[in-house]
């Protein structure tokens, strides 16, 4: 393991002048002096020098023509390199760039579902999932979901009705932290080919998985039920590039793809992704990204492992074992208070501010989440 | 007036072989070798040193995160500062970034028009006015305009119904190049007062206007009038940063752009504008970015007249009197081919392409138009 990136995650390395400038959506930039967001997921440490490279050398020429309305055509290729090293068969032209991963749930989900058409999605589970799934005029219809307990498909097949059309996955699960076993995808896989249904596969935390949990994309499932998926990535949590509004969806069929490309507001300018923003997650995937990113996770499960044990010793707070990958999760239940108060209540105070991750319809009062 | 950008509009400035690499939209990376695109309107030149530098120095940090769902800071006082400059009194907060011009109107029209509304859209007009409408849910209804003629008020009157909802103005016209008066906008907004609609005012290409002719932005009409409008504006035509999806919205009344905002899938993170091109197009609106655009407007200028005295000399063409603002129009009447079939025709075999400006419903075989 290469030591280059050592300074790189040092306390000093972190440019707190800056991030009180430019760190927005609850972060720095929105907080007073002296409260620590624990909010959106975006990381404190400058981005790999890499990528500020690619930007500076793109940019000295000087030419920001229109790029093409899929994504650039190096991005793409990055994009498929990149998945096939998870053991995803996917060729550029699967590979569709957009305006975050978040705009690509929302790209997905208008494609998929007609107004009426319902979307199982997780409880809890991030808060896009259902506001995409509304937004295109769909009903999202809640699976509760338990941190460990193997899916309860015979609750899923009670949900399914005659307007089912999408799965939404989340996988890894924000927030529970869970990493799906192949069998429990192949299962879902085999579920969903039975009754038609597509799934769209939330893979935006895939590339923080700490040993010995795996992660396996649902695009590396055999071809039958890979090929019933959108996965849906982007470069904001990993490599810091959340303000360049960047991410993909992947498909397994190109044509699929360009099916998707036809129905969006991508070919008529109306959306689009910066070129200069794709040039920056092309060398977020290139080795020297991913040696950075490598380096990165290591700094993160260390600050993790730190992080619990210090957690552990606050009288009142029972931290949950550390299951990777993900943040901690805290079990507050001596508060007796719905974590809708205990998280609008506590931030002042204490000097930490938190954003809830429990959707409607999960149970109150269960755990705050650290995002 | 200085000379300092005498070099960056030469012939020799133009970097072809980037040109083919990344301009796409119909444009050089997209044609055949010697083909030569007559098509979005993009520039061949670089952009602005002071665009380059300020990309560099952002992106020098390494720290892209999230940015306001509204924009920078920085960047709505600069388009404030710069609107302030036409005569138009729009507070920073009146401003939002979106992720194009197109993108603008597809906010705007989403925000205004509820299914089944109307919006009255000019014929011929850029197709973005239509789509965004029908995207919205809306109806676009035409009327006609002529490239001369008084704007037909009792026309308008007709196309209006109770659905009405919005006037969408493109002003300077695309593609009739048509800046309009002060006394013609005013004329517009008296009647849209009277009426209870709102103007949608696409000044995208306000920015080339070459003397004598003026432009009046709808926002520098009296306080009622500017009150029912949206402006919307972008980067591209003027700074040739297209690819770096950047534009705005801009209202007279913050609140009005806050209820939009909050309308917009802006704050969940759906949709953003990457704050490296928020630097980008914030340094084209510094003083050294408007010095650029002067002398690229004087390079503009001088080829527009060029190419209307060499087109003029082609057997079968008549150009229009040279009607500044916009590319110069050709009349082919003698070919007697309706403008589809001599747009599809011609391409291949001039060694030029074209793009079709006129939407459905306007008369054919009547004007080509270099977009």
């Amino acid at each position: 393991m290469s030591d280059r990136f050592a300074d790189s995650f040092r306390d000093g390395a972190v440019p707190m002048e800056l991030l009180r400038q430019r760190a927005h959506n609850l972060r720095w930039a929105e907080q007073a002096p002296g409260v620590i967001p624990l909010t959106a997921a975006d990381p404190d440490f400058p981005a790999a020098p890499v990528i500020r490279d690619a930007i500076a050398d793109y940019a000295r020429s000087g030419v920001f023509s229109y790029g093409p309305a899929g994504g650039l055509a190096s991005f793409r290729q990055a994009v498929a390199g990149y998945l096939r090293q998870r053991g995803a068969s996917v060729p550029p032209e699967g590979v569709l760039a957009v305006n975050s991963a978040a705009a690509g749930l929302a790209l997905v989900t208008r494609h998929w579902l007609s107004p009426g058409d319902e979307a199982i999605v997780w409880d809890p589970v991030d808060f896009l999932f259902a506001h995409t799934v509304r937004s295109a005029g769909g009903v999202p219809v809640l699976w509760r979901i338990d941190p460990e307990a193997p899916l309860d498909l015979a609750a899923l097949e009670a949900l399914v009705t005659s307007r089912t059309r999408v799965l939404c996955l989340c996988n890894p699960h924000n927030p529970l932290g869970r990493c799906f076993r192949r069998d429990e995808l192949e299962a879902l896989g085999r579920f969903c080919l039975e009754r038609g249904l597509r799934v769209l596969s939330d893979e935006v935390w895939s590339d923080v998985v700490y040993p010995p949990a795996t992660f396996t994309s649902w695009l590396a499932l055999e071809p039958e039920l890979a090929g019933l998926g959108a996965v849906v990535h982007g470069f904001s949590k990993s490599f810091g590039l959340a303000g360049l509004r960047v991410g993909y969806v992947a498909m397994a069929d190109p044509e699929a793809a360009a099916r998707l490309l036809a129905d969006s507001e991508l070919p008529s300018t109306v959306d689009g992704v910066a070129t200069l923003s794709q040039v920056a997650a092309t060398a977020a995937y290139s080795p020297d990204g991913l040696a950075w990113l490598e380096a990165f996770l290591r700094h993160l499960q260390a600050r993790r492992d730190q992080a619990v044990t210090r957690l552990a010793a606050i009288p009142g707070l029972r931290v949950q074992p550390p299951r990777p990958p993900s943040c901690c999760s805290l079990a507050c239940r001596r508060c007796r208070r719905a974590s809708r108060n205990w998280w609008s209540g506590c931030g002042g105070s204490t000097g930490w501010r938190w954003c809830r991750g429990a959707p409607a319809g999960s149970a109150p009062g269960r755990r705050a989440i650290c995002g």
